[in-house]
This record gives C-alpha cells, structure tokens and sequence, in this order.
C-alpha cells in the first residue's frame, strides 16, 4: 500500500451527522494537519474551519456549476498525494456508509496511495438519538435495517417487500423524494398502515424538525409541515418513544 | 422534562468502539464536567481518563463481584441526578444501537430527570472500516442490517432466514458464540455457503484482528485463530474488499 518518502496520504473522513461536536478526535486531529480538504455538500463550516491552514476544495453538488464526477474527485485526491499534501476527504455522516467511501479507497488502493478511513457518526443514527428515538430496545426491535432512499440506476437493487417482512427498524437516509412508493411497497410487504414512523429533517442542527406518526398519515404530515432533504426516516414501534424520550429542543411546527 | 435547579443531569454517552481517538469532542466535553461516571465493560482507560474530577462506577460484568441489574443502574443515575450532579453514563459504541440506552432513558423520563443522548461511532460501522471493508458499495451492496447475535430471552425474536433474504451486508455485533447456529439459519435462508464473510476481533485497538473467509469455511478459522469476543462478524459480497482495501497495521496471525 505505502510508498516513497516523498508520498502523501488520504484520509477518508467522516464529519459526522451535522452538529459540529459530534466531530471525533481523530477528524479533528488531521483536519488540523490537513494540506488539503475536499468536502461534500452538508459539510458543516465550523467543522471546515479547524482545517486552517488547508486549500479547500468543494466537490458537493451546486446548481451553475460545474459539478465533479466521482472520477475527478479520485484523480484530485490522487493528485494532492503524490505532490506529498496531506488530503482529508471530508464526507458527512460516515464514509463508508453510503456516500461512495468504498470506492473511492478502491481508487487509492489501486494507485498504491496511502490513505486511511475515519468513521464517523453517522446521521443514520444520530438523527434518531436527537429525536429520542433508540433504534434497539428489548421490547419493540432487536434487529435494524439501514438503506438509502435514493438509488444510482446502477446501484444494487432494493427489496422493500423483503425488508417489511425480515427487519424490526428500518432507517431510510435520502428517502424523502420516494416516500410514495417506498411506503407502499413496505406495505406491500406486510407492515400495518399504524407502524410508526418518524421524521427527522436538519437532525442534530438547531434547526432540526420531527415528526411522528404512523405509515397511513406520515406523507400528509410531511407535506403539511413542508419537510424537505435532508430528513432521516425511522420505520418501527421504536419511532413511538419519540414521543416520551425528546429531549432535544426544537422549534415549534 | 427538566427540572428545578438543585437537580442535575444525565448524558447518556457513546464511547465509540474502542479506538479512544474515536470519541466525539462532545463526549470529551461532558466527561470534562461529570461529578460520576458510570461505565461499562469494554471502556478504555484513556477515555476513562479524561473524566478527572469525577467518582467513577464499574458496572459491568465481573466474575466474583456483585453484578448492577439494570434496575440498580438505573437507580444509580436517579439518585446522583437528584442529588444535583452531572453523571455521565458512559457506554460502549453507541448508547441507543443495543446496550439498553433506551431503556435507560424511559427510567430517567418518567422520573422526570433531565437528560441528553451523545450519540457514538459505533463498532458495527468503525470495526468494519478499519479493516477496509465498506458496509455499502454501489456493485455489492444498498443495505446494511445490523444485528445482534446474543439476545435476553424477552428480547424480540430475530429471523435469520428472512434477514438473509432481505438484506446485502448483514453486521453481528456479540454474535461469535451464536456464530454455528446463525449460519446454519442464514444458509437455510438461501445464502450461498461462498458468500464472502470477515470477522474482526478488537476491532479499531491496536491487537485488532482479521480474518476474512467464506460461510463455509469461517467457523473452522475462527476456531484455528482463537478468535474471542469481542467480534463484529461482517458478511456479504463487500468482506471481500478488506483484502484489498485494509490499512490499519494488524499484528501477524
């Protein structure tokens, strides 16, 4: 894997679900170190900013502009480190839960780069916890399942159907958009139109919006109270501790 | 929730997974202010640390000594609440992904103790990454199922067979004992017996340890390497990227 004195390294890091303080020491540590920093959208600027002496770079989606390909964000990583820079890749969450980390190790293994992988909380479960909801308990889920909403067309294929039948908490990142379908095809598989659900939007920020209620209502709710990307969705009866467990105070809806 | 001011508060903490760097600045901020820890087998002593000023409660299991009951625990953190303190309840991984942080949170609501959850980076995700082993990947895998291998007997029923058709990655955290049987019904459930599998011990620790192998084989490798708890077994297509993508020094096995 390593290399030549004169090589860099990169690090895939995760900056965690929003809340600047839920940055891990380690981030912190090669923020501060970090030549270079290449971020994605949702990237929280308090957390940039211990970055102080890195070039940084924005690599997230934004309208008018050029937006990168996977392939350039791995040739500019590739790039930084065999000029010798320190790189962090900066990705919300955890970057190898979703998000592309995966392949983007891929790319540095297979061009001999040094890198190294940061976890980071991921929103999958923060978001939740901001909400008072435990994604496990004794009486209501041992088992949970964590899928994305949002599905390249060449992406492995996703059995709702199967999902309903085998899993006690079903936690959606990027759900919103295919809400509809997804919720009819989780009913499709056996869940009853009273499972609970929640919705966290902007989970663990200031701003930060739930929503509890049951499969049947939860679309109207969410497009009542105008939640919009990026939101989490908690299907199970663990959704309904919400309701008791709160402690995260939020604005009025 | 809240409270008169001569009470205190309870944060019911992740530690992270092993590594003391993967603690959040979060956690580090309340261990900083704690009056009493109360804390679980597992915790590393660095973490420990870094609570200077408080009184610190071992918890967990330990042969030859009196074992807390969760009641007793929870009792714990009532009392040193009531008393105006600030306790820290301090947990391996995350404090609502198993390990009963729910549970602990309904006891401290309904006694109308005031409290906040630090969410953790869990071992299901950091154990794997540090191996090199993304959960997700676009060719290999769109969902995660976390799970855990060792269940209460009033636990909710876990269907191995239904989770094997369901799902892409499937993550076991305390399943090493279980390991014969949850195999076996993972199979009946149509898993292939080459479905690649990784198990790693310790994991993000300096003495982590990895195996990767396929279901047919892992049981008699496990046993060959005396692997122990505690193990995050990882199976699916995606175990077999930590041979390419591993980073984190392993000591020879």
């Amino acid at each position: 894997m390593a290399s030549g004195k004169s090589h860099g390294k990169v690090y895939l890091v995760g900056a965690g679900p929003g809340d600047p303080k839920l940055l891990t020491l380690k981030a912190l540590e090669v923020l501060r170190k970090a030549d270079v920093v290449i971020y994605d959208r949702l990237i929280n600027k308090k957390i940039l900013k211990f970055a102080s002496r890195a070039e940084k770079i924005y690599v997230g989606k934004s309208p008018n502009k050029h937006e990168f390909t996977q392939e350039e964000i791995n040739q500019l990583m590739i790039k930084f480190a065999l000029e010798g820079k320190i790189v962090v890749r900066l990705k919300g969450g955890d970057p190898f839960l979703f998000g592309r980390g995966g392949e983007e190790a891929e790319a540095l293994a297979s061009n001999n780069i040094a890198f190294e992988v940061v976890p980071g909380v991921t929103s999958a479960l923060a978001a939740p916890a901001y909400a008072g909801i435990p994604l496990t308990h004794r009486k209501y889920s041992s088992s949970v399942a964590i899928v994305t909403g949002t599905q390249a067309s060449n992406a492995k294929r996703i059995n709702w159907r199967k999902i309903a039948e085998a899993m006690d908490t079903i936690v959606i990142l990027m759900g919103l958009k295919s809400m509809n379908e997804i919720i009819k095809e989780l009913m499709n598989g056996g869940l009853n139109e009273n499972t609970p659900v929640a919705v966290i939007e902007w989970g663990t920020l200031k701003r930060q919006r739930t929503i509890i209620g049951k499969l049947a209502n939860i679309i109207e709710e969410v497009k009542n109270k105008e939640f919009k990307p990026p939101s989490i969705i908690v299907i199970g009866e663990v959704a309904e501790l919400g309701r008791r467990l709160s402690w995260f105070k939020e604005p009025m809806i």
